[in-house]
């Protein structure tokens, strides 16, 4: 099973590669990652997608909470979360297809952020399976180009009234 | 200056950590980092974006094109190329500010994901420039939570007569 972690951690050099290192020990399975800057200046917030069972995932976060400069370890999996990545596509389009793609995109409530004579960029933003819905759609005209920025996670806010998007 | 590499490499275990041990080792300034899944079946995207001068970064291409597993490296910094990220902001949202903070997200095109009884979550995709300026007028409300998954890019496709959105 996928399991999203957040971990904030100091923004400081080699953060990063104890991280990617104890996973490489470990042998723990990454499915993706993502570090960006959090609220808090000098700290960063990083997103990791984990395959494996409840054993494997509570390990790697004992072991992420024990490394030097990581501040907190929280896995969301269970909890009500934001849960959302974003994905440029760039697909290809002459003049007989590109309205066919373009209508396809505002179904998704997708973007085009980039018409080029043979081809169209679209951006995205939902979870995976939106995400690859639209590419299983666009790819019978041909995908040049997929870039994705793997989960990013919040838990919701509130007290249960929270309303879903 | 920044500079935004894209990376693809084989998807297997140890390439992540191959790549940030090659950056801890040369003392390399990670500014963001996200991989993901390419168009390509078993093939990452990685966009790293870099802080350093031409010469530096120069060498940080050939450093990387090096490592095992890693099939390809472009430094997209002086290409037209599509360059987005993605942020989570949540933001302290009492029923008196609620609707300011909604129209604030309206003029960013940015979407509000989760209403909570006393905060809002937003979801925001552009530069980082543009990621800041809305950060930093929600700031006055106080911002509880930020999740940012740091840049992709694209260069964009066409023959010059690319739409830039």
């Amino acid at each position: 099973m996928k399991h999203t972690l957040v971990a904030l951690m100091e923004d400081k050099p080699g953060v990063l590669n104890r991280v990617s290192s104890m996973f490489r020990r470990r042998n723990y399975n990454i499915e993706s990652l993502t570090v960006g800057h959090s609220e808090t200046q000098g700290i960063s917030r990083m997103t990791i997608v984990v395959n494996g069972d409840v054993r494997v995932v509570d390990q790697v976060v004992r072991q992420l909470s024990k490394l030097v400069n990581v501040t907190h370890v929280l896995d969301v999996s269970d909890e009500p979360a934001v849960i959302r990545e974003l994905a440029l596509i760039k697909v290809t389009a002459a003049p007989g297809t590109r309205s066919e793609i373009m209508e396809l995109t505002k179904v998704f409530r997708a973007r085009v952020v980039d018409v080029g004579a043979a081809s169209l960029t679209v951006e995205i933003t939902g979870l995976e399976e939106k995400v690859n819905s639209l590419i299983g759609l666009l790819k019978p005209f041909g995908i040049e180009e997929l870039a994705r920025t793997g989960r990013v996670a919040m838990v919701r806010g509130g007290n249960g009234n929270s309303a879903k998007h």
